[in-house]
């Protein structure tokens, strides 16, 4: 059951540094996705999130040729998944295919979004100002789904190296942000 | 107990996500703290940061005219003193002493570590190319303190609007990780 978020809540999924995987389809149709650890949030509205895609990434051709992806946001039952996705390479095979996932269409974006995960976010690259000297992509939200249905919401946080920190309990300090309710509901 | 970890090593504190102190020291001797949920990992080797610090923050005049911070990483003790830091201003107060936080020298540049503090950063500023349009400071990390000593390891990850994902249990997945065996010990 995907229910969909405002694009300016972006901010709540990617804020804590989740690994995310990207999702991209080329011009040839084929869908691919990679995992992905160096990304940041750069602007709450309109909700801009920067991301590292090298020339070592084979999804980088995607994305620079369709300037569009999903940010797919998976929890910590697909954590081997995440790990195994990001050291094999789309150049020789599908890894929706060959991890079990589904591929699903998205609204705004060709790439698709990926069921199995928490959260899509459907992404166009607004800014490849950076990619040169850093292959830094800043992409901009157009849409974010959140399965609502979904027991498992724990994320996982890469510390490097394969090792990764699984979120344990929620702290709420809202009442403490008196500075910033005009971004609240 | 500071014990000095090579800055190779910023992606391990870094790219899991947890919400940083920036530690700043103005030209008039004034140390400054402000709290950041937005930054990523953008390269390993040097290690270089994106950080946004925007004209809304106060340290980012001391940022701008020192070019060095330290970005202090705390731990879930210190989640209220973490939001009520961003909610108050520099201009007005000194952060340290409000807070009780403790500053002590560090190494490679005037901002102070914080001492109470998981892990500090020294960082200085690299690239000020992309702060007109999206205060997005590139920051190389020139020494990593880490406090080996402490029980309290547990990071906090924003996950907007003052609600924080505190670190669970830890997942190493590190022998799946064939494809980056040259980032790794």
């Amino acid at each position: 059951m995907m229910e969909r978020l405002p694009a300016e809540s972006a901010y709540r999924i990617l804020e804590s540094g989740p690994i995310v995987l990207v999702s991209t389809r080329g011009p040839d149709g084929r869908a691919n996705l990679m995992t992905m650890g160096f990304h940041m949030m750069i602007q709450h509205d309109p909700p801009l999130v920067g991301a590292i895609v090298g020339p070592w990434d084979h999804s980088r051709r995607a994305l620079s040729q369709t300037r569009e992806c999903v940010l797919a946001v998976p929890t910590v039952d697909l954590a081997e998944t995440v790990v195994d996705i990001g050291n094999c390479s789309g150049a020789s095979l599908d890894k929706f295919e060959r991890f079990g996932l589904t591929p699903m269409p998205a609204q705004t974006v060709d790439a698709p979004l990926v069921r199995e995960c928490l959260a899509n976010l459907e992404c166009r690259v607004v800014d490849d100002g950076f990619v040169r000297r850093y292959d830094l992509w800043v992409l901009e939200v157009q849409r974010i789904w959140i399965d609502a249905a979904r027991e498992e919401r724990r994320l996982i946080h890469h510390q490097g190296d394969g090792r990764f920190s699984v979120d344990g309990e929620t702290l709420d300090l809202g009442e403490r942000m008196v500075k910033w309710r005009h971004l609240m509901d």
